[in-house]
């Protein structure tokens, strides 16, 4: 099979429906929102410096005075990179002559804050450029530098502007002569700098970048001492790591030698997402099947079912396999994301919807739940189960809230969800010069680039019925049938079909019509014995969405639901107004009631039948402090 | 009701029967090995330095060279108290010259390392007296001397040789001295003292210890920033603690206001112990509901099926209300002996089953699940679920570790087991004037002080039927029915009985027989709804033994077993001669057969019979790393 890629962003057209709403959500409420914060003139919100930060590096270089200097978290210019690349591809869906207007002044400050040489990072050029690149496991300087890259590309693509692609083409150079020419030791403490190099690279076409990305997945884990040496060498850190966890630093091997993902878990995903471009780009196959094998590692044993990975909080990291705890989940929404990343490559590798599975599952359950339906507020840890007082109090669930918290106390997450959600269409449809694929079912209109133009029309998630319609050009059409819908799904086409790894590849040409009718019932799902903590349980869910239950329509009590195996025929449904028409879903089901007064009794529980009512997991917890719980025990 | 106590420790001659076996496995082996321990003669075993650092206390005092110094944790003393109070038990169980000898040795280097003003800590001694009190956080010098009275006391008990507490008497007049007198602030880091002031002076009357216990649990909490200042004064510290956290402290209100269980397990029930000790010798009505609030909150709330208690790993400590994972329990055996203690206190307050079937439940599970059979390893920490591969790997789970380590990764705990199961007979029967109270069905003899003798023949906890004798002399019986068997037991008696909060109270006279029969069928139990955790399960469970599932029994796979809440009938039972004829048993039940090659799945479980087998909690852990899980889903 030809290989194939992402779209480019302006490809594709969104039409209403569920996903051009977030977008919407995005563009109005999420972007401007943090356009203030980056300015410092968010109402109750922290100053974050951003772009001050920016204003006094600028200031530093040309000799003036910087009387505030530098302030907040060692990574925070990526926060106007994540806002930059969430605008741009705003842009290319919803033009808008003031938003430009913003990323074009911030580009400007965020030019002058370059240095002549190439360097680009506000922390270290105003607080103290002899540290320039001496503290790679905690500095941040490449991992900023890729986000800068990415929103670079971003903005390149949307607008045709390249003021902020020179200015990181300049950085990229510098880089390279700082570890390649120079042959500076060391890799990125938080890789992200190969995935937006790959980038830089398709995009530009400069070979440098290439050869930048590969050193940096080539020396890691290799010189498996580095961050204990760099550590040896300085007399200062930013948070006192000391470089010896290896599992953590994702450096205990050579990554054409990893079979286990360990360690900080957005870290793995996008190491692995630019491993996945470098090794798709070079045909290294060695490196192709440490991704598989890493991507075997997460899915078939690391995996929460909402697509959620990192089920610990010690490090926001990878635990070991099956251990997959619902209340104490980590699951930050950020790894979830990379985790979209890292599937979205793999499809490049193979094309394969068990890549494609796992993406939407991440979407539509965590990416989503991170997100409170009105924008304002977000989950940076989404845990499967929630007991106020418990979660959030008790010293091993301080950090699964019941609520989301504001912007400040996540700050990654929110401008990572924005720019995913703005730039889906890229996730959802990729192409060849002959197909056009079809990942997510994202309602609009794809011109693929052999001119095809494909009207996907659908209100999926909420709905099971696409139809796609060929309004130009011909070429082939593969779409994917997810997993849960394999056995039960009807194809109308009037040219024949057939069917490989889950997509269903038909020719096309202008007029054709495809209808796909999928799996339109609810569903349980079994995890397998080997997780401990999921035996005897099973989850509710409809299509890509896992549902959950809420204490709000449960009597306030979801500890004593238990759901039975056999009354998914008498389920009903039901618009919830309040959680902006999500689907929401009641079932005959089972409460356990006993004599509460002691902690145990050798009284049987009397089980009497009882209504249960659930909600699409990405809805929960927008109607104030409840109980929440995706696995029930099963009868 | 009068006010009944522990029987004197030569009251008890214990027979032959489960808790005399265990009596003998600590004379024989635990005993002489810690002995080693102390004496830095162990093999295989890290030096404690513990009889050496009485030694070099003794030179320094002696203004002798003290050339290795101090050596071992700030508490290090304790181990030799610990180790002298389980001798002194065991001397009057089974005389032996040596052991007497060998105790009589130590007293005399004890003795030598008391300052001429009564202080008594090696650490503190040896290393810097002008520390002594500056750290009560940390500093463990209360601690250490109560652990010392405690021993001091016990050997009076069981030799009358009062030599160690003649230096304990000094010692307590010291701290009197200390504390009231020259009114030093602030109260014990680590409670213990308080109860062992109240053995003190409820051995010897001396009313100057009983006004301390009372000072320090007075002063505790009301002078809330005591251990603040205390920390604000110093230029040095033990392990770092700020004295910031109040919960666990236990400084967070005065103790009399206390409503909530919170912070370090094991000091919280010391500190509940001596709150007991004192209000019933004074008849403090506030501290004895204080007390019973407590009791409540642990009981009620916090408390595992095993009779473990302080759930998580974090400070050792409680964790908030319901809030009891089976995998990642903390758990100390301390704690749990601690919480006898208490227990043991709280019929002296009032005569209830309702503690002494905690006392029992904590005493079959988990105080002799930390003992290896072949009593040469210790669990420190007790969970209720083992999985080989996350527990003692995953980082949430380091501390549950599925084998018993050797004796000094858990020095604290096999003495105290020592000395516990020693003195078994002060748990086992209490007696007033009146009435001699059987808590526990201690197979032996017991004389009470109005002459009576009883002798109690059972092989419970492997049988149910208990018979008493009445040898010699009249008076009241008074014996528990364990709430298992509240509602199916048979007593046998010539004279009538009446029963009272489960116990049954029977006069006797010489010649006499009681005999009970108890509800002989093993029984499932169910937790309140209000435990996340435990919602959708069952634990089963025989008597007084909480019983575990073992991978060696079930396939090597016990997280696919499901109980049946209807084949209790079908039970078989079997000795397993491999954990010293255990009672095992062999139930009908399911099996879960999964496709386990995918994580997630909507293929229904396919449900097969099976037998499962279940050996008691207290022997899981003798035949190498398995599975093991106390709590089963449930159908």
């Amino acid at each position: 099979m030809k290989k194939q890629r992402q779209i480019p962003i302006k490809s594709y057209t969104p039409e209403s429906g569920f996903i051009a709403d977030y977008q919407r959500l995005v563009k109005e409420t999420i972007i401007p929102y943090q356009y203030d914060v980056l300015h410092d003139r968010a109402e109750g919100a922290a100053k974050s410096h951003v772009v001050a930060n920016f204003v006094n590096a600028g200031r530093k270089l040309a000799g003036l005075d910087v009387a505030d200097g530098f302030y907040g978290m060692v990574f925070q210019d990526s926060d106007a990179a994540k806002w930059i690349e969430a605008a741009a591809y705003s842009l290319s869906i919803i033009p808008d002559e003031e938003l430009e207007k913003q990323v074009d002044e911030l580009i400007d400050l965020i030019e002058k804050a370059q240095d002549p040489n190439g360097y680009l990072n506000t922390y270290f050029t105003i607080k103290d450029e002899e540290k320039r690149w001496t503290n790679l496991l905690e500095g941040h300087e490449l991992y900023c530098a890729g986000h800068m890259m990415e929103a670079a590309c971003a903005y390149f693509e949307a607008t045709g502007k390249d003021r902020l692609l020179r200015v990181m083409q300049r950085n990229a150079a510098h880089i390279y002569q700082v570890f390649i020419e120079q042959e500076h030791p060391g890799y990125p403490g938080h890789p992200e700098v190969e995935l937006a190099l790959m980038k830089m690279y398709r995009l530009t076409g400069d070979e440098k970048c290439l050869e930048l990305a590969r050193h940096f997945i080539d020396v890691r884990g290799v010189d498996k001492d580095y961050y204990r040496e760099e550590r040896a060498k300085r007399s200062w850190s930013v948070w006192g790591s000391d470089g010896e966890d290896d599992h953590y630093q994702q450096s205990s091997v050579p990554l054409r030698e990893m079979k286990d993902v360990r360690g900080h878990a957005v870290r793995a995903v996008y190491l692995l997402t630019g491993m996945a471009d470098v090794a798709t780009e070079t045909g290294d196959e060695r490196l192709l099947q440490a991704c598989r094998t890493m991507w075997d590692s997460i899915c078939d044993r690391q995996l929460y079912i909402t697509g959620g990975i990192g089920s610990t909080v010690h490090g926001e990291a990878f635990s070991v396999d099956y251990d997959l705890p619902s209340d104490t989940a980590y699951n930050e929404t950020c790894a979830s994301i990379g985790l979209m990343f890292f599937a979205s490559r793999m499809l490049e590798y193979e094309m394969d919807s068990r890549y494609s599975d796992v993406m939407e599952r991440a979407f539509y359950n965590t990416v989503l739940a991170g997100i409170q339906q009105d924008g304002r507020r977000f989950f940076y840890v989404n845990p499967l189960e929630v007991v106020p007082g418990i979660s959030g109090i008790a010293k091993t669930h301080k950090h699964t809230l019941p609520q989301r918290p504001g912007w400040y106390d996540c700050a990654c997450c929110p401008p990572n969800a924005a720019r995913l959600i703005s730039s889906i269409g890229k996730y959802a449809y990729s192409e060849n010069h002959d197909t056009l694929f079809c990942h997510l079912y994202a309602a609009g209109v794809v011109k693929a680039e052999n001119g095809m133009t494909v009207r996907c029309e659908t209100t999926y998630p909420n709905s099971f019925d696409i139809r796609y319609t060929v309004t130009e050009g011909a070429g082939e059409l593969a779409i994917r049938i997810p997993s849960w819908s394999i056995s039960d799904f009807q194809i109308r086409s009037e040219a024949p079909y057939r069917m490989d790894k889950g997509y269903v590849y038909i020719h096309v040409r202008t007029g054709a019509t495809v209808e796909i009718k999928l799996h339109d019932k609810p569903y349980l799902v079994y995890a397998s014995n080997k997780v401990p903590k999921l035996t005897g349980q099973a989850a509710l869910c409809y299509g890509p969405l896992v549902y959950c239950f809420e204490g709000k329509d449960n009597a306030d009590d979801v500890l004593s639901l238990i759901l039975r195996n056999d009354t998914l025929e008498q389920i009903t449904y039901a618009k919830n107004a309040q959680l902006k028409d999500a689907l929401c879903i009641a079932l005959p089901a089972i409460r356990s009631v006993k004599n509460e007064s002691t902690l145990y009794s050798m009284e049987k529980p009397v089980y009497t039948d009882c209504v249960a009512k659930a909600v699409p997991y990405y809805a929960w917890g927008n109607r104030g402090e409840n109980q929440m719980r995706v696995w029930l025990p099963i009868r």
